[in-house]
């Protein structure tokens, strides 16, 4: 059974526009996917919502840094996932997917992002998972609260950085 | 079937802390209850995550005006509701009822509220539901989006007046 | 507060195809709108998946009836519920929607039905609620199993008139 | 690009009892190893609940002939997996999650089970995804269906045989 004795990778859920417009869509999707890059790098297995966009440009760049992706597909169909989702988990839930793909991560990285994006960021703090944003939602409460945070960063390697740190200590009480 | 013709009334959901405390508990907890009689009084039905805090305060309210009251419940068991709730509904989805919650309703108001109150938010958004805010998150893109949108109130009256008129316009593109 | 001391009525869940065809079609929405006119009678509200067929034929029964009638639809509008649900609740979670159908009753009742149907079933059982079958499925288990069960009925009113002890009774250990 | 030229290999899901007692205890753990343990030789991944009983020894036999295996859990913490999940999905979704394991695979085999397992089938059955069952569910309909079946088999090897072909067939009109 030795081979069973290791320590799971961090699964680090990587979330965000399905179809980024305007003009930093450009920027965003570059971000995506050296976030991608730099989580397989530091050994992180990256977990997404499998579609376009944001989502694969971030498998992409893990992809190519020879790491592992994981995709959590809204539809019931597999192969509606990019062509660089490793594993992917159709689930039929449709919007309600949105909930495992931050639960099943360590801890979740938003690049950009819409209302989805805004939806699982929630779904995240609520499951005790912290949260690092790069160019997405500024949120804040008009009350004090304890628990998981946003984390804002300004490029992907910062955000890497702490998001993996996040990861390793794992979800907090929400 | 002359009776059937009719239109339905529309279902605004409360959302908020299940358990509120610090120093502003008691003006939510008020805030809610107020919520949920102007709701009521304003011929909304008033949907709730069926528990207590801010959702039994906004039932309290409601029923009291002669109001029709719907829990959504995480669990499985109908009597979790609280004694306001006139329809509960026993999901037995745990947190993924949120997504029920808002989308059972035609616009959301929430009032103060942790991780769960935020979730709630941005599930609202992705289905398009419109938001009124009430001591609660204030929320910001850092893109300029379309669709649905938070609306913050300084108090009952205002946040009743903003989210009948949403509800009456219902859902828009996400 | 005394209003508020009285006993909920059961809840059961009429389950069948959105659509019957073939021979049996007539007989199967026939059987339908007398479980649901039956149910109404015995002080039952009707908790259906909200759409057409045979949630349709049992919520007008049970309008007919004078009775109660919610719809628990797969999409995020509730315009899609049929004529005769009274409280639509529009969940946006497709096919995992049957969950919450089912778990929102205290009883189920099945009149003919096609796989959907048979996933109600099941979930019932998971959740505890026993289930009568009219023309449905017949289901039985390689072991011997305790907790809820499937009953076999042979008309409505048999049907209902089990149901309604099974739903009094309440949930069984799974 | 061309290391992404491939064909996904079979998913197929084990489902069954997470803790199965009684005389036929010993045999069913047996069969779901071997099940496993076939899957991999055939070159399916091989996708459980993630948790115990059937679920662990369909993934024990599986790492065991070198193959890969997907955990979907109910909870929300991927430590609930067994030891030979290499994949662990936390999804946060219960009940709920029994959809999931369903329809992230491409075939369904049931070794005994329980009310839970036969939720499992129902909703396979639902998405589309052909069944195989070895001391399982025995299901009927009164009405003649078309569309996704139960199929019995006799043996660990039978049910491997026919379910590697219909994984290979894929799912069908539900």
């Amino acid at each position: 059974m030795n081979e069973l004795v290791r320590t799971r990778p961090p699964f680090v859920a990587v979330i965000g526009d399905g179809d980024p417009r305007g003009p930093d869509a450009h920027r965003i999707l570059e971000w995506a996917e050296e976030v991608g890059q730099l989580l397989a790098r530091g050994g992180a297995v990256v977990v997404t919502g499998g579609l376009g966009g944001v989502m694969r440009a971030a498998s992409h760049g893990a992809v190519a840094a020879g790491g592992e992706t994981i995709g959590i597909l809204p539809g019931s169909n597999a192969a509606e996932a990019n062509e660089y989702v490793r594993v992917p988990i159709a689930t039929g839930l449709g919007v309600a997917r949105n909930l495992v793909v931050v639960t099943s991560a360590d801890a979740v990285v938003a690049v950009g992002g819409r209302h989805g994006t805004l939806s699982e960021i929630g779904l995240a703090l609520r499951m005790g998972r912290q949260v690092v944003t790069l160019a997405s939602w500024r949120i804040e409460s008009d009350q004090r609260l304890g628990g998981p945070r946003v984390h804002r960063a300004r490029d992907a390697r910062e955000a890497v950085g702490v998001v993996l740190r996040l990861a390793r200590e794992g979800p907090v009480e929400a």
